[in-house]
């Protein structure tokens, strides 16, 4: 079966990859060529344009970087609305605004065409792997159909309601993060501060009440000084400033959240936009 | 062997009966009979005492509530250091003060007396199953005597480094679960409000990079309203106070600890100390 794949960076690359690997043909666009080099090498169809890749399949998957690529690569003239086959499935895979996900579905259903918002958790090592968590949101039946597809990617494949319900998700997946990965931080900073062995101190305490992914992945890169993008800065100021608009949106306030994002743009400001997550270290260095 | 043990609350009582378990005998007191009495009635040999309980046995451990309760158990005249007998090996497993182990451990030495600090992690639950993780400040000697005794007691024990750097590894937990339990009880607060159904979305993120105990554990009961104590309010605002103390006297600011206490604090002042750390999740509904 022919699968569409628009964007293919960091994470497209293992997921494209994935799809291959349980024998979908996969089509491809990026805005870089270059970037998808590698999975054209190993078979991957490219293609010149977003209409022209969208054409090819009945499930047209995106993951792009922010939700006005999202609108482009959906709402402009050529752009996936326009040129989806009559019934195709389209999967956005981006983290991006729940509202969109619903102005995707709606606009997609008058065209014939089917919509699920479907944003992932587990990184590059997850894409790379295949044991992404993928957080979708559209109509059941929908899901059912695309479940196939889904499962050549991720590992946690879970429906969670109507359309936006996998971006509402994603939103909560990242503001968990952000507590998580500040509170890592600041227990390293002050481990280094305290003169412990900070590898003996997460080995430590990695196995108790203050486990978490990140404690284990972003801690361990955050004492050995890598600092190499998992997940940019960039991006995951793009998913809590998304996450800040809907909680103020319902009159809700994260203050942890809050002041975790202002001290990621703080890093940005400093030129670590393409560094990874884990860089929040050197803010309190 | 005889091990006396002083400090029978919610954590003392699972770790008394995994020392009886593994073939200690074990001499007990607390400030409270009652909270005793469930392992007096298992075997555990009741001391009217302080000075009594730890004239007892040759390794003597103490999990009490606060640093003065540290203080007073070890310092004021029949306690600990008055009454051990010679050569003994003293535990506190309190999450107490750093420098006040580096006193006991200096005090202790001055009476020939040998000390350790080995704060826990793992809560009620940890110390039930014998599961909690144990780290240990003072000599190597000392620690590697005293090992089996700790192991019957928990999973992950690990030498830290001179005495109060099992209490600085307390910290550096404590630190990480403050922002991990904030995020998680503000993506809650950000699912009820964004409509989802809360038991998929905890399901759906649980195994990527937001997960973590705090969201296995303590995201359950959040969501369940259960908020029964597996560790206190009270005991946790106590344990970020004294890490804020050690990082203020290292000139080290920690905004996300600091947003966390202040938030715990103004729970405990509407009278909610008493319930079990998930119920931050009150201070945002």
């Amino acid at each position: 079966m022919n699968i569409s794949f628009i964007g293919v960076g960091v994470m497209g690359r293992g997921m494209v990859r994935n799809l291959m690997k349980a024998g979908y043909k996969v089509h491809i666009y990026s805005r870089t060529r270059e970037k998808a080099q590698p999975v054209i090498d190993e078979g991957a169809l490219w293609h010149d344009s977003v209409a022209s890749c969208a054409a090819a399949s009945p499930v047209i998957i995106t993951i792009v970087g922010y939700p006005k690529d999202v609108e482009e690569v959906y709402f402009a003239p050529g752009g996936i609305l326009d040129s989806a086959p009559a019934n195709a499935i389209l999967v956005d895979m981006t983290t991006s605004s729940p509202v969109l996900a619903e102005k995707i579905f709606d606009a997609a259903a008058k065209k014939g065409l089917r919509a699920l918002d479907a944003p992932v958790s587990g990184g590059d090592s997850g894409a790379a792997n295949g044991t992404l968590a993928i957080m979708v949101g559209g109509q059941e039946e929908t899901f059912r159909e695309c479940l196939p597809v889904l499962e050549a990617m991720g590992k946690s494949i879970r429906f969670m309601g109507k359309a936006g319900c996998g971006q509402h998700t994603k939103m909560a997946n990242q503001i968990v993060i952000s507590g998580t990965v500040s509170g890592v931080s600041e227990a390293i900073a002050y481990a280094e501060r305290a003169g412990l062995d900070t590898q003996n101190m997460l080995d430590a305490i990695s196995s108790g009440a203050a486990s978490s992914w990140q404690l284990s992945n972003n801690g361990q890169k955050m004492i050995k000084g890598d600092f190499a993008p998992g997940f940019y800065i960039k991006h995951f100021i793009k998913d809590m400033a998304l996450a800040k608009e809907e909680a103020d949106a319902r009159g809700l306030s994260l203050p942890i959240l809050e002041k975790t994002l202002d001290t990621y743009r703080a890093l940005m400001g400093n030129g670590l936009g393409d560094e990874g997550t884990q860089a929040l270290i050197k803010a309190y260095r």
